[in-house]
């Protein structure tokens, strides 16, 4: 009998954003694994730090940081054949997951080595752009409202032309690329409407309109734009 | 001394879904308000039962279902009014809100109302779309792609051409509109990658391929649509 395989949203920072679910899933495991981004601290495991079993094997992915896409594919195949290892000798293996994990999540590609060979169960995670929205007071859809969820490296034209055919929008990945999007939002009028968010629902969180933003942002942060008028009434 | 407002999200159903700090909040809960639509039985109510202490009151407000928005507007003002009542008398009020409260959520409109005089916090729930997707084992986007998220109510030129022009979307509210909504994805040629999920995370549970779908949808249901080749690997 083979192992279960859990990919477990952990929230987004606060340990008290965690599911009753991911609490309880990560408090009786024998193997957690999780990635840690160019070698620093894991973010995943720092959030669920406080459940996890003293006795519990931990199985460490060093995902690089680059734009090429090898040196993290070869990161994922090493863990997956680990994570493979304790499945087949019927342990089950919890995979933490900052946020959702199939949100931009990197459990997705765990999930995309092994799903076809072993039993695996996705436990959903409250995500960052719903947790920027409740810490920025700025509700993100309404009614008919449509929402687009973009990234932000894409290419500045891109950019431009997806957030002028939308509503609401939420800018992911903002990190090295807040200079751009600054001056595409800018370009189009909606300074005004823009809220900055950084590292939601921890101690050193971040929130105010993205014309105060700092001159640089860490990979954790977001922009939201609400294009209409506040139309929740 | 005024009391605190919490909009507090309980995810899509399941009630371990619910996060650490919603549960703690709802435990320890002296007044509690829910939606309750069109008469029936209250859904966030269902989520939130095995934790709302018994000697909470509870503040039920009855929203009706139609098109027109005066009839809900009325329900939340009157909501809205018993909820600044206990407020004002010091007591903390618990807003129960299925899924996230600023995704398509109703606690946005006691939002709306009371935020300008009394201290909100809004907790950030799981929302459906990341519920559906783990339950389809389908990631709803990855490294540089962009989401949609369409209301199945939208008009059916409206909802083609934002189709059209999408990568991964998420349809909210299918219900009643399941029929137009299989009919434009059909003609798009995009039927085989759209996945149908109904009260995702709850015993009763759908989830099949769009064109086995049952001939009428619930409330609470979704279409998801994924449509780049697989790209996470
Ligand atoms: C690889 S994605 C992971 C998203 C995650 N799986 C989720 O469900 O939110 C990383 C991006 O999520 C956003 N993000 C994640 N946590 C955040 C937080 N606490 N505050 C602000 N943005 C956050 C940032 O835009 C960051 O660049
Ligand atoms: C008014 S919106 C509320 C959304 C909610 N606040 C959230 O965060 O997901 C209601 C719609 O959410 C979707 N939904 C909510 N719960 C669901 C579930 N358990 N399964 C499938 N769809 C669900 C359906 O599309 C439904 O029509």
């Amino acid at each position: 009998m083979s192992g279960v395989l859990y990919g477990v949203g952990l929230g987004p920072g606060d340990p008290e954003l965690m599911t009753l679910r991911a609490h309880r899933l990560i408090a009786g495991a024998q193997v957690v694994a999780y990635p840690s981004l160019a070698g620093g601290e894991s973010f995943a495991r720092s959030i669920a730090a406080g459940a996890i079993p003293a006795g519990a094997r931990e199985i460490v992915m060093d995902v690089p940081m680059t734009t090429e896409r090898a040196p993290a594919q070869a990161a994922y195949d090493a863990g997956a054949a680990e994570i493979a290892g304790e499945l087949a000798a019927g342990r089950d293996v919890v995979c933490l997951c900052e946020g959702d994990p199939f949100f931009y999540g990197s459990f997705m590609y765990i999930f995309a080595r092994l799903s076809g060979r072993f039993e695996v169960e996705v436990v959903p995670g409250v995500t960052s752009i719903t947790t920027c929205a409740a810490r920025a007071g700025m509700p993100l859809a309404a009614r008919n409202e449509r929402l687009t969820v973009l990234p932000g490296p894409l290419p500045e034209a891109e950019l431009r032309a997806r957030i002028e055919g939308a509503e609401s929008v939420a800018i992911m990945k903002v990190g090295r690329h807040l200079e751009k999007l600054r001056g595409v939002i800018g370009d189009l009028g909606l300074a005004e409407r823009a809220v900055y968010i950084e590292r939601a629902s921890l101690p050193d969180e971040v929130v105010c309109p993205l014309s105060e933003a700092p001159g640089t942002a860490p990979y954790f942060s977001m922009i939201l734009l609400m294009k209409g008028a506040d139309p929740w009434l």
